[in-house]
């Protein structure tokens, strides 16, 4: 008897959703501590554990046949130091402030008449992510805490770890007396391309995952979209850049997780930073990276040929491209043409070319002296992330609950109409 | 040697800007005082007139023969009290906080390692809207007080007012030292769908118009857009209605501006509110509004044939559907099948059932005994307002100067790198 179709689905987690949203705050934070509990539960482990041993063999098995990367088979893996990081992920969510209905303006436009602008939660969130089980908690605690229900549908490979997950954060809702509606699961292409045309029944959907794919949401996706189909960070040497710095903060930047969307990919110097990019440069080929140079680069330091196709190249890997720029203004042309509106760095002692550079410099996220590995929701003290946005509106750069929320106004009266009001009639207490 | 083309003109208002966006708050006032002035100067309004007069002559010739709207051409107008009515709103506007550059959060990562959320402006807005020659005076006002570049491009029938009231803002600009590319005046539709694909160039696109108009814009846009396609509003009268406030809001909801968004369109009431169902009919039919009932309105008061249509039928016009619902879970699905999130109100005495309607209704303004007419950006106190939005992302409902600001993360450091921080090892201030 069971509607099992996506709209019906979305229609549960909607309504489910709804009275999470109206719940007293203590219940938000409730589910949370009991997901956090099922994480710890024995029984609930070894069922976890036996999901993604299926996942992970068949992965390694894929791996063998050169089908699958280290890093994809890295991610999958479910170890008890990761379910413990997540429970202790969830509790720490438990503890921060409720965003739900919280009153962020409120004005009395006349005797009796009292407008409030109120959070709310979006309502239906959707994901789309990568084969990374440990994602699955994450992402509910974020949407539940937030009040809102949640479709996710994460990498085929973790299809098992995945399914194991959710049954388990569905039997911790049932303990607290919530609807398991509130957590959806998708499975497969084909629900994931439904989820994207119920305009109406979806109000957010976030995609993770390769820059194809991330695009290919954007662009079919009648729901709306947040999601980075990009990150291609650059660091600007400064001629005022401290040698030592730089080779420590680039080869951070680079090496610390090459395959993340904030590690750099292209170095920018201007003359006179010379000394700074040899130290750099040096420190990165004793890591293992490839540096490949533009001319001006490559009559300095014995580095690879760099083609124009190296300036607009997210290599997710140890590879670097290096240019030349013709000062802090050729700095900003380079980034403006080539970059991606993630993360953009400046190294420099000089502190009013740092705030040149920070002034003009469009992207989510603008750092002095400091590496772009740093632009991530939980270093930034966010608590967590769904994802970091390179777009400008709603959320930009590393988006954590506040990115789950939106407002309403809502106004109270006693019968007033606006006709009421005007040149020689009444007028409102603000004008 | 002046390029012309639409990306040549974009990237002239960007680069012009950020300059803007980077002045001290005082350029983004005297700007607009500067406006202000202008408008009110005799030479200015002279030449306005003369153009207004032209399109005015040519609107009425239009409408003489059938082809356009009496409202048109009212709105085409540009009377001196509406000229007065300009200046004085660009000096309110200019009178307000300054959003740009505001510090929204701060935090100490770590010693020398300091996080900022910093607001700042989206860049280029691109704005097309109808033929309303005072609606420039206004949207650029708003642009250029959030340090925002603006294209826009009116209703056709205003080509020659808006162009005279674009050379006028230029004049005011270059009055004060700005570059008049900050403001582009697009023409034709060509220019529009070109506007549409600079993904990049232009950063938000504010639609506003027919229904049809903008929901085309919406799905033709590469470039985010904000719009309202739609306002479907409703009225719900409880059973604890008072029946001569209910007469008098939806009298005023429908018939203080019908051709507006946030003009209801259809009541909704439940067994028990007959009196205050009678009582408002009369009023209305009392003031030519034509009344369409469900059958069984019709049976407790004499009014016109509704068919299922009119559930979905946004008239903007003297036309008002009438439909009983099953109690206040009947109107919320009624509402949640056919509104389109806009605003909807409840009429009632009883305290507990306009608290369940607040919070269970998914709209931008949701009203307890006040007219539908109050959902609009100066009404709400918001200075003024460049649209309503229906969406849920950055920004709902009237969207005033806060709506066009986005904001950027500035870490500032000393070297600090993302190795060195984890279990074990260095641990962030905030954790």
């Amino acid at each position: 008897m069971n509607d099992s179709s996506i709209p019906a689905r979305l229609r549960a987690a909607k309504a489910a959703g709804l009275a999470l949203s109206h719940a007293p705050p203590g219940e938000r934070r409730e589910v949370l501590l009991a997901m956090a509990d099922t994480l710890c539960d024995p029984a609930v482990r070894a069922s976890l554990k036996q999901a993604n041993d299926a996942d992970v063999a068949d992965a390694e098995a894929a791996r063998a046949r050169g089908e699958l990367s280290d890093a994809l088979v890295r991610r999958l893996v479910l170890t008890t130091a990761k379910l413990d990081v997540l429970a202790e992920g969830l509790r720490q969510l438990a503890a921060q402030d409720d965003l739900v209905g919280r009153v962020l303006e409120s004005r009395e436009l006349d005797d009796g008449l009292v407008l409030r602008r109120e959070s709310c939660p979006l309502g239906v969130l959707g994901i789309v992510f990568e084969a990374r089980p440990d994602a699955v908690p994450q992402i509910v605690g974020l949407a539940l805490r937030t009040g809102n229900a949640i479709a996710l549908k994460g990498g085929r490979e973790a299809t098992r770890s995945n399914a194991a997950m959710v049954d388990a954060l569905h039997g911790a809702l049932e303990r607290v007396g919530l609807d398991p509606a509130l957590v959806a699961l998708l499975e497969g292409r084909a629900e994931v391309s439904e989820l994207l045309e119920q305009q109406g029944l979806v109000d957010l959907v976030i995609a993770r995952g390769s820059a194809g794919f991330v695009d290919h949401v954007m662009q079919t996706s009648k729901v709306p979209v947040v999601g980075h189909a990009e990150g291609l960070c650059h660091i600007f040497l400064h001629g005022s850049a401290d040698p030592a710095m730089a080779a420590a903060v680039v080869r951070d930047a680079k090496t610390d997780y090459p395959a993340a969307c904030n590690a750099v990919e292209t170095l920018l110097w201007e003359p006179g930073a010379e000394e700074a990019l040899l130290r750099t440069v040096e420190e990165l080929q004793a890591h293992a990276v490839t540096v490949r140079g533009c001319e001006h680069t490559r009559a300095v330091c014995p580095v690879d040929e760099a083609t124009d196709a190296d300036w607009d190249a997210e290599y997710g890997d140890l590879v670097l491209s290096v240019c030349r720029v013709d000062g802090l203004g050729g700095a900003l042309e380079h980034i403006e043409r080539h970059g991606s509106r993630h993360t953009e760095c400046i190294l420099a002692a000089d502190q009013s070319a740092a705030d040149q550079f920070i002034a003009r410099v469009d992207a989510a996220c603008v750092f002095h002296n400091a590496s772009t590995r740093f632009a991530d929701g939980y270093r930034f003290g966010l608590g967590a992330e769904v994802g970091i946005s390179t777009q400008k509106l709603h959320a930009r750069g590393p988006v954590g609950v506040g990115g789950l929320v939106t407002y309403r106004w809502l106004l109270r009266g006693e019968g007033q109409v606006a006709s009421d009001y005007g040149p020689g009639k009444r007028s409102f207490k603000f004008s």
